[in-house]
This record gives structure tokens, sequence and C-alpha cells, in this order.
């Protein structure tokens, strides 16, 4: 786990309120665009001053040219703070708790849109390998939408021995893996604890994690394109935990 | 529907791939580059040579001038041809048929991404307006993965209209909408000829579109963060579709 302060940039009215609100992180910098659309939304305004952060209003001009290339709806936020977390024991947890554990996604938008999805679908928390994946960036965290103030992430350093101790306090662990064990991805049991493994589009789960695997869960495709992006095979599998945990 | 014959250009290797053998296009150029990832494939290049179109071998420095931006994996197709075609009648088909519609999706990625998670998911065609919405896109095919290429598209003038023509061959219209009708997306039943409408994150579906819907579907939301991204919540549904008529 990383104990560096670390800056982040986010633009955009609903990912800078996230952080705003959140309180979570310290504001360094709060720039509007005069006369953009979040200053001319009263109610923005009023959150970013009664929230506090160093307000820094930019001509038009002047905000175009430093930040003209984002979709930025006239607001950034510069901030400082740890997004990642180190894994916390869920011994004494019960019920039904899920985690999601990516093993070498490195794209950022996927990695973001994975975010936003395990947090509308209810996941307690993330779990990244430190190495070998996309780190937490700002594409990352600005495609998150502010997700990622809400869900958990946790770092991992080793991802195998991490999946050990989640047995030992009794999570199942189920790998998205197309292999010849695997069972359609609704024929599994996610109601309790569960940890749901995904790996990389281009390489899979590392062998030594899915060896280590209790279940392998595969979504046959129908088509002739024979490859799901990995963020919308992750949608698939936890809305079908949410629909077997709210039934 | 459009009568006209328009050009495309597509990179990367399963994108190429899929245009070349789906036989349904005019291949106008496949510009390769010399010694990139595409040609050292010995199979690609026996692919492209076996498919016809006019290669178009290009050195690296050149090549990398014309379409260093993208991650061409060293192949380009320009093609001609129409991707989306005129809704069939669908009268004397019975059994399970999905289809899915799209109500003024203006962002060509998650126009791309849904397309392809439709064809994985074995959806019998998605109708989009062919107005306010995003139409087929050199960015909307190369997101799709080539899925475009397997997966009908129907571009339809009036929305409206086309649901009466759907409801008189008996599919029953399901949209997907946060109101007070709405149950939540596993309680609906998806088998039989049913119609799929998402609305944009922006605007959600028309009142008059939705007015004219059998049922209203909605994923809850479990987390502070409100929105799902519409490609995501489109991948829930139609694997939850999936589920159903796979049990």
């Amino acid at each position: 786990m990383t104990k560096d302060k670390l800056t982040y940039t986010i633009f955009g009215i609903n990912g800078c309120a996230a952080v705003l609100e959140s309180k979570k992180y310290k504001i360094l910098d709060i720039i509007i665009q005069s006369g953009g659309q979040a200053e001319r939304d009263g109610q923005i305004t009023h959150t970013l001053t009664s929230l506090g952060g160093r307000r820094n209003l930019q001509k038009k001009t002047q905000f175009k040219s430093n930040f003209g290339k984002w979709r930025s709806q006239g607001i950034i936020v510069r901030f400082e703070g740890q997004i990642a977390s180190a894994l916390p024991s869920f011994k004494n947890d019960s019920g039904n708790i899920g985690l999601l554990a990516l093993d070498r996604i490195e794209d950022p938008q996927n990695l973001g849109q994975i975010i936003r999805t395990a947090e509308c679908a209810g996941i307690q928390g993330i779990i990244i390998p430190k190495h070998e994946s996309c780190g937490i960036t700002d594409t990352v965290i600005q495609v998150s939408q502010g997700a990622f103030t809400q869900v958990p992430i946790y770092q991992v350093t080793n991802l195998h021995q991490t999946l050990n101790n989640l047995k030992k306090e009794e999570f199942w662990i189920v790998a998205m893996e197309n292999g010849l064990k695997a069972q359609a991805w609704h024929k599994i049991d996610y109601t309790g604890k569960i940890l749901i493994i995904v790996g990389s589009e281009g390489y899979g789960i590392k062998k030594l994690v899915l060896d280590n695997c209790d279940f392998q869960s595969t979504i046959p495709m129908q088509g002739k394109t024979n490859s799901l992006n990995v963020s919308a095979a992750v949608s698939a599998v936890l809305f079908e935990r949410l629909r077997q945990i709210s039934s």
C-alpha cells in the first residue's frame, strides 16, 4: 500500500461534486470558468463555497486555454489524498459481502467503468494488485464519475496471498474464466461472502491465482465476435449477483 | 433508410479481419505497415491476400505519419457499403427474438460498446432512429470490434411508429426507465418476442415512446453514484434475458 499523498485532477460537475461532498480529500483548488455551466448553476456554486478549497475563477479564454480539451462543464477540482487503502479483515462480517478483484486490468477506461459499475451494483470493495495493473490515474477517477469516492479500492501486493487470506475468512472465490471447468455465470451461487476475480482482456487470470479459485464462471458468447468488453462482462456478473441476493 | 454507399475506415487486426471475413462490403484499401504487427503475422497476411482488396504496403515512417495516432496494429482497412438497413418484418418468426432499440444515444463510444455487447448476448437486431442519435461513424464501428458486421443494425425514421408495427407482430415492449411503474429488471419476462428500449443518459426515453411500452424495467442503484453507464445497464439487461432464455 502506498503511503504517498497523491495529487489528482477531476473535472465535470458530477465528479467534482462527488469529491467535494465525500470530504475524504484535501481540496487544493476549485477552478471555475467565469460564465461557464458550473458557475451558472447556483446549487453547485453553493456546494462549492460551503465545502471549502481555494476558489479560482478564471476568464473563459484563460480556462479554455488551460482545460479546453476536456468536457469540463466549466469546473475542475484538484485534490490530494489516498484513494486506495489496505485490505481490512472481513472475519467478523457476515451476510452478503461481494468483493471484486481485478488481475492485470491495464486500460484506464475499463478500470474506471468497472469502478462505476461495481459501486452501482453494491460491491463492498475492489481489490487491485499493486503491480502489472493500471494504477488509479486521473483518467480512471474521471471515467468512474465519482464512484471511486464511495466504493473502497484496496491495493494488494500479492493477489495469490490475498485469496488465501480471504478463504480463511470464509469467502468463496469465483474466477471469470472461459475454461473447461467453467459453469455458465448464472449457475454460480453468489450469495454470502464472495470474491469475484476478473482477468485482463489480453492475458486472463494468472495460473497461480486461477488454480486457487473455488469456481470458474463463464459467459458463453452467442455471436461470432468472441470477446465481450471486460467492463460489460463485469456488469453482467455483478448484476446477476445483485439479482440473487435481492431475490 | 439511407441509400448512400458510405466509406468507412477501420483499424486493428480483429476489426479488419471481421470486415474482410464478412464479405459484406466493398474493400477499397488494405493498408499495411511494413514490418508491423499485422504483416509479421502470417495468418493475417494470408487472410488478406485471399479476401481481396487493393493491398497498400507502407513504410513505417509513412504509415506512422498517416495513422500513428491510432492503435492500429499496423493494419487499416477502408471499405464501402451500407451498415444499417431497413427493419424487416418478424411476423412469421417465433421463439425467442430479442431486439434492442436505442432512443437518442449520442456518444459513439457507448453506441459501439452496446453493439459489441448486443452481439455477444445474442440479440437479433439493433434499432436506431435516423435523427437525434449518433450515426454509424468510424468510431462506432471501431469500438464495436467488428460486431457491427454480425448483428443487424436497423435505422428507422420514426421509433414510435416502429413500436406500433412491432406490437402488431406480437412483440412485447420493455422500456429501461426509472419510473414509478418500473419493476426490477429481473422481474420482467424477456422470453418470446421482446423489444428492449434504452434511452440516452441525459434525456431518457421520449414520452410518446415511453407511453407506448408494455413494461418498464429499472436497475435499482445500490450506491451513491446515481447513474450506471448506459452500456453497462444494457449489458445487465441483455444477459438477464440470455439467462432467462437459457434456463
